[in-house]
């Protein structure tokens, strides 16, 4: 017998058909022997819902008050679920951040757990109940209701099955785990039985939405196994966990790509000390999280400056540059929302020389132009134009020996579905 | 410069522009020199659909976890009303029914108030808050979030306003107060200034379903003073508070109609001892709330026996008659839905004789046939067929002096607009 943490995300419960659904699963996970505790975000859209109506009343919402009307989302879920379990005939018991003990800072809206009490979870299990927790929340020490922000349904699994000591924190969602690329851009991609912590940062890191890096982090850091899997079918997913158990570790564990981000260009820089730290300076001072910077060879005494960042920051990007721009006295500012990133992620990579050139070669040779490039010791990420992103993973995919026997037969995505798919909530 | 209570219903917070509004009346009472105090319910239908979602995944759903479901119903309208008072400039903090020291006993969605303990909402309103308290809630002595039932969001904004030690309970809502009968039946009907807990409370039990009678019990216990008023106007309403200040006191206060009940007559029953106890016994066994009691005189053995109950009693009343009358050994059973209960309400009937008369004799006149009558001391109510309620109410108001010289304009209502709009929810 194992004791065992399920999460289940707000697609799994946005109606009351998908929560029964639920219900049966964590009682099937019962029967066979296991002690079970789930965590539940909130149904469907309701998060967006509750932050639409408090933008109604007020543009800039305080907080507190934000944080406590998000949280009923979770609250709603938690005792549907409790309910439904109950009407399948078992015991359950409905959980607050608060009462399955979460403690957190003070932040509202983005709080970082600081402690984890499960005394009460734990004396639920023991006297046959199934908890029910709601995820995303916590208190703070005056008592406060924070929430966690974004990924912070699956940071609150992981947290509770590190308080009860879970041999495993299952999190459910509509994909069936981690694999070696998107299947919907690249047919040839496998299931990996397997992943470690630091490639699947990664992989999160560079867009591969399965797992939120939150969790994930918090997972390495107090050393509990995540059990990435699919909501809708009994398949064993991904095991996210220290080391690996290969004999041979592979160079490349995946391929994430990223359609999220957009490519900002200041043209006729005068090329002085101080003009670039004078933009990016700027740009952090406004919020905008620059990721790849990339600045051209200096002709005449003018270069050309660029930056890749989150399209949702491009609005704020724009308005900064346009105070920076006359001010360095640079020329025109380009943008190009239609790019890609495309990643190589793998552990094996710190140990083996020529990726980086196997890579380039790959993508020159199927004419896909690299717009910018940036590296880590487990990472290497090329930016490419949209439309060509995957058929750069594809060829990459092959390149790198990871293509399954196994053709994916589900239909191929459109760069903006794709994009689409990549920016969902927590 | 007093202290006050303001309550909003579902209907004064169903939308972000509404609870817009019900910001600024706080704020401008707090502008007028004011501390304020607001209790409010959840926005609209929110209650009914929580209600169908719990319905949807368990059909007897665990009380607990209901409890914990309907209670984010007013945890979401806490939130944004505090934030809309936010929005202009004013402090506002939200309590739920635990924050509000609001402990009930443990009897889950029909909890009772067994203390308030309101030292949190005086701290804040000493630091300049305008603290926001959410109605309906509160926790039971294990902590368990409990729920108040029906009136419950009316019964705490009292309890808070005793808590608090307030000048007055408002209670603001889609009426303008306490009229001698509904206007929408008497265009002649006056907004009474004033009237006694005692008399509000036969009101109320009589169908006037301006304030819930359970609020105004808890009132006249602790001698809070409740304003009914609008949330549309800045007019003064009614207030209710212990005795009068009027020099003689009216025979009758005001007239109120009731057109939920139905009445349901068994036919050719056996004329022996025990027999009406097996009806009522078997009826309160199956929850059924009968009203008014009628019994004919027995003819050659054989009577009729009628009582009125709630319409939504009526599907447990056929099912219990259709098991009692063939042991009983009755004929048939008969249901009227068209029927209405009109009632005279006055503590003044008690020292004034013929009030009784003077109701049969003017009914008698316009026609009007009474089915059944009855009294308490203070109230005299008689059974007429739904078609001649509004008639029944014209004329005894008329007949007792209640008219006003002026004349409501308002579109009068069809009995079955009557009828839903006095089922309306807590």
């Amino acid at each position: 017998m194992s004791l065992i943490v399920c999460k289940f995300g707000g697609t799994s419960v946005a109606s009351p058909e998908r929560i029964r659904n639920v219900a049966k699963r964590l009682i099937r996970r019962k029967q066979e022997g296991h002690q079970v505790v789930a965590v539940v975000s909130a149904m469907g859209k309701t998060t967006d819902e509750l932050v639409g109506l408090a933008a109604a009343v007020n543009p800039n919402p305080p907080t507190r008050e934000m944080d406590r009307l998000l949280s009923t989302g979770e609250q709603v879920s938690m005792s549907l679920l409790a309910m439904a379990i109950e009407a399948r005939g078992y015991s359950a018991m409905s959980f607050t951040g608060r009462q399955a003990g979460i403690v957190t800072d003070n932040t509202h809206n983005k709080a970082k757990i600081v402690s984890v009490d499960s005394k009460r979870i734990l004396d639920a299990l023991d006297a046959g109940y199934i908890p029910v927790v709601a995820g995303f929340q916590g208190i703070d020490a005056n008592g406060d209701i924070t929430t966690l922000g974004r990924g912070g349904s699956d940071t609150t699994a992981v947290a509770v099955a590190w308080g009860i000591n879970a041999d495993v924190c299952e999190i459910y969602s509509d994909v069936d785990g981690v694999y070696s690329a998107d299947p919907r851009v690249c047919p040839h991609a496998r299931k990996l039985d397997e992943i470690s912590y630091d490639d699947m940062l990664e992989m999160s890191a560079a867009g591969s939405g399965v797992l939120q890096m939150r969790a994930v982090e918090f997972a390495r850091k107090f050393n509990v196994v995540i059990h990435s899997r699919s909501a809708f079918s009994d398949a064993e997913g991904t095991y996210v966990k220290e080391g690996c158990d290969m004999m041979e570790e592979a160079v490349i564990t995946g391929i994430a790509h990223d359609t999220s981000e957009v490519k900002v260009t200041v043209r006729g820089v005068p090329d002085a000390t101080g003009v670039a730290a004078k933009v990016f300076s700027a740009l952090a001072g406004n919020a905008v999280n620059t990721d790849m910077i990339i600045q051209n060879i200096s002709d005449e005494g003018f270069t050309d400056i660029s930056f890749t960042c989150p399209a949702g920051d491009l609005a704020r990007a724009k308005e900064t540059l346009s105070r920076v721009v006359p001010e360095i006295k640079a020329r025109e500012v380009d943008i190009d929302e239609s790019i890609a990133k495309v990643s190589l992620v793998g552990t094996g990579m710190k140990s083996t020389p020529g990726v980086a050139a196997r890579a380039f070669t790959t993508l020159g040779e199927a004419g896909i132009n690299i717009l910018a490039i940036s590296t880590s010791p487990i990472r290497l990420s090329v930016v490419v134009d949209a439309g060509q992103a995957a058929e750069a993973v594809r060829q990459l995919h092959t390149a790198f020996g990871l293509d399954s026997e196994d053709v994916f037969e589900e239909t191929q995505l459109s760069a903006e579905e794709i994009a689409a798919k990549m920016n969902k909530g927590r």
